[in-house]
Order: C-alpha cells, then structure tokens, then sequence
C-alpha cells in the first residue's frame, strides 16, 4: 500500500491495532471517516475518549462501570448471596441480556493459563475470596469459559471456595440449542453425554 | 443489551455506526478500548481527529492528501497525459498499489445512480472536462466500478469526453485471475466472452 501521508497512514494504524481489525478494513474505516463530517469524526473521538476517562472497574464486583460500586452491586433488589464468577466484564452483559440471573457477579479478569504465565494472583481470587469471607454467600455459579483455561480456573476456585462451606456450581456443559448433532464436536458431544438427564 | 452507563453506550454506537462493523463487533471493540492502556486510547482518539483535520482533497484531482497538489499531480516523473477516472479516493490507492499505471488521476467522488438522486452536476465532471480542456490530454482511462452505475457513467463520460477529440478507454472486464469458471457469475462468464481476445 502506497501511502504518503503521515496522518492517514496514522489512523489506519491506529484502527489496525484493534481487534478484529485487519488492514483491509483499516483502511476502509479510515476512508470512512475522512469522507464523514467533521462532528461524526469528533463524536467518534470525544466517544473514545470519554468512555476511557469516565469507565472505571466496580470495587466490589470488577465490572466495567462510570458509576462506583456499578449499577449490579448497588442494586439491593438482587440476590447478593449468590456470586457468579466470570472472566471478562462483557460475560456481565451476556449474563443480563439472557435475563434470567438475578444474583451479582465477580469478575476475575482472565483465566488461569501457565502457558501465558497467567497464574492465581494475576486474577482477582484473593477479592473474591474476601467477598465471600465477609458476606452472607450461599452459592458460588462459576461461569468461566468451557475451554482448557476456564475448566482450570473452576477446578481451582471450587478447591478454594468448598472448604468454606460454600456452595460451588459451574454452569452445564452439552448441546448448543438449535445445534445440529451431524455438527457437534467430539468434546461438546462427550459433555452432553456426561451430563445427560432423565426426562 | 442491558447497558447502564453513558459513555460505555455513546462509544458503541458511535462504533456501530462504522461501515461494517455491527452491533457485536462495536461492543467488542469498545470493551477492548476501554482495557487498552489510555495512551493506546489517546492515539487512536488524536489519530482520528488529526487525519480529519489535515486530510483534504487535492484540488487537482480530488484524491485525498493532506498536500495540495496530491503528490501524484505533483510528480512530473508521471505522465501528465493519461488520466485514469475512478469512483473514490480509494480506488486510488489500489491503482497505486498495483504500480503499473504512471499516469495521473480523477476522483469522481462517486457514480450516477439516478434512482438514489446522484446526477452529473453531484460528481466532479466539470472539473475533469476543464482539466482536459486546459491540458494536453492524450487518453482518459475510464475506471469506475463494474456495476450498472459505474457503467452508466462510463457511457455518459464517454460521450462527453470522445466529441473533444480524447482517446476514452475503459478497463477490461472478463474472467477474474485465479478465478474458476465453475463459480464464475453469468454476467462476467458474458462480458469474458464478449470481450475474448485472439492468441
């Protein structure tokens, strides 16, 4: 790409930094925003840096919040005996969009991986074990991801938190719904045979 | 998407509001931003603002640059009498890319297209026909995209611009390479056909 401009070569750099973003697209969203209007431009800016300078972590749960504790912790209508453990903020959203859950969360920032030398202290488990020390916590749902890191860090958080004589769930691993078996994987399908149930 | 927080839903739509990138894609992107280190966030947010103050359009040929004239017009290594006319700014950048063309170029900013209000007097045809009536222009390369309006303004540039005693070419337009005939739409597999050459 044959580019000789110093600012335009900037922003596509810029753009291609973020996830997802290849140079292809890099380049289209920068030609994007040189064709839109000056205040769609600045909109965009001002957005990126307001949401980084108003958005801060919720000291009680980790979630990503402009207000402290965040909107979850500070709602006394929930259930604040039942915890569920997640690795990112956005499993937050995930969580309320379903609807469903009405207890608070915990986020640990990550998963345990060696590999990555991400181990328990990089994650915020010593939090979570002062929340449930010092609240009235029945249930801990641990809804990390199903992949290697996630099984992991729930096979090591439920050898912390048992012991305290809490309860420790880890959400049910199967079939997708609408999933095709023809489709399922070996792992996906072995789970759901597992943790098979009598109708 | 439940989402309590201003700044956390004023940066997603301004996301979303990207050519491509959906609903999903946005808050993915806005949750990276808001993880990223700040200065990470000041770059991507000054690179948008600084690449939209000084990009503007060559008063030549209408490609984006942020020197006037462009430094293709500016070039006097390159032939000053081949122009190559295209849609966007853009398609430049691909032309360059390729390498092969030495000339110069217009930019139309865009294509007719009678059914979403875009006439003649909405692209940059004046201009193009005073350049080349001020010129010595040997050959205009019509380069708009192989669509019905890149067409439609091939043949209206066309009649404009033979009568002034110009060579007016257009790309060929066949086969792609590396394509396969079994997938090939019927439109090309036509124009491929028309368009065969002796060997």
């Amino acid at each position: 790409m044959i580019i000789r401009s110093k600012s335009l070569e900037r922003l596509i750099s810029a753009l291609h930094r973020l996830p997802g973003i290849g140079p292809k697209s890099a380049q289209r969203l920068a030609f994007h925003i040189l064709k839109s209007s000056r205040s769609e431009a600045n909109e965009l800016a001002q957005a990126i840096l307001g949401a980084k300078e108003k958005m801060k972590s919720c000291s009680v749960c980790g979630n990503i919040t402009d207000s402290d504790p965040c909107f979850i912790c500070d709602d006394s209508t929930r259930d604040g005996n039942t915890i569920c453990v997640v690795e990112q903020p956005q499993d937050i959203f995930v969580f309320e969009k379903m609807g469903e859950y009405k207890g608070t969360y915990h986020v640990l920032m990550g998963a345990l991986s060696p590999l990555d030398g991400v181990g328990p202290d990089d994650l915020k488990i010593k939090d979570l074990v002062t929340r449930i020390e010092k609240g009235k916590i029945r249930e801990v749902i641990i809804a990390t991801n199903p992949n290697a890191e996630g099984e992991a860090t729930a096979t090591y958080l439920s050898k912390i938190i048992k012991p305290l004589g809490i309860k420790v769930t880890r959400l049910a691993q199967g079939m997708p719904m609408g999933g095709d078996l023809e489709y399922a994987d070996e792992v996906t399908l072995a789970k759901a045979l597992e943790g098979r149930r009598e109708l």
